[in-house]
């Protein structure tokens, strides 16, 4: 009887230790899906920086994304210099909320695949065009601001491609490559003021068997 | 001192509890993050079937994902009846995989949007094109896909668009709206076998201040 109450206690505070966690005895599952309806749009921050670590395990997450093929073609450029900012955001209506953040990630896209040919796939690879990339650079996205929230971040995804005026000053005064873009833009920081996530749930887009 | 005991048991017992959760004591962070990391395309599926409560998940997940001026452009098709997948995904290899899941999601995206004129925003809404819908619908794709890894289920990221001929029959044979296309399909279930995440890491893709 003693050994059942002792019992029970210990699952009790089991349950109540994962409190620090997320809710009552969150499972991973109910932690990630909590962090998933959790991620907002933030556009304001604090004065504080971003560790290293924490800008890594950002950009380890992102890295982690899928790509067509496992083509991977992301890369990044972080930056924190905010005197740069008026020229290589000269196009960008977001600018001042550019200048707010803590870092930016500039998330670049190759548009183009180093692949065999595909009539002969022992051959040289060919600069080809990727035609899955901007699928691929959304998950790279995600991840990166699925990552943020994880950290107590706040971000916000701005789009920088497919807009040719936003993009040129980007692209000539980062020095990216003739085959890479910048596909967007994302200052992060610590949040400043309250940032509520939207609830978009809405069953009326479920459609079984057939639409 | 026998309280102390107590106390130390107690704590020893709930670092020990959260071991479960992922890894010991993992700090909602650290969980989020081990589950980008472990998310894979997973190709083989036991029989069992997904309960209706972990699918209306994964799609609660998918649609709290970002969108360019908020315009969700999302909607989602669920197949279970495997009797259907010769016709609708006639012209796609991916057939047997897709016979081999337990559910399918038909990621659907419509590529205009419902605004109101850039000259007139007191004017009724017009349907113009959505320059943003792709990003979005890469976003859509990941957060189904990271919480299914949550919920320990393996999926597959497989496109649909931009190819004609995989998009033409599940648009027809599932009625999807004129302004609607299939974006992507993802074959879902319990996984069979080892999958294992490749590790994308790679610090060369990293870049400060400028390329």
């Amino acid at each position: 009887m003693k050994k059942t109450i002792l019992l029970l206690s210990v699952a009790a505070l089991l349950a109540a230790g994962c409190q620090c966690k997320q809710g009552p005895a969150a499972t991973p599952a109910e932690t990630v899906m909590a962090n998933i309806l959790q991620r907002k749009s933030v556009r304001a921050y604090t004065d504080d920086t971003i560790p290293a670590q924490v800008m890594e395990n950002l950009l380890r997450a992102a890295m982690a994304a899928p790509s067509g093929r496992n083509l991977q073609p992301w890369s990044f450029v972080v930056l924190t210099d905010k005197s740069q900012y008026d020229s290589i955001f000269a196009n960008n209506f977001n600018l001042p909320m550019f200048k707010a953040s803590a870092a930016i990630v500039v998330v670049c896209a190759d548009t183009t695949a180093l692949m065999p040919p595909r009539d002969n796939r022992n051959a040289d690879p060919l600069r080809q065009p990727n035609h899955l990339w901007r699928d691929d650079m959304g998950a790279v996205t995600e991840n990166l601001l699925l990552a943020a929230e994880a950290h107590g971040l706040g971000a916000c995804w701005t789009a920088c491609y497919p807009y040719p005026d936003r993009m040129e000053p980007v692209k000539r005064l980062l020095g990216l490559p003739a085959t890479v873009l910048p596909y967007c833009v994302v200052p992060i920081g610590y949040p400043a003021g309250d940032n509520q996530p939207k609830d978009k749930w809405d069953p009326a887009r479920i459609h079984h068997g057939r639409w």
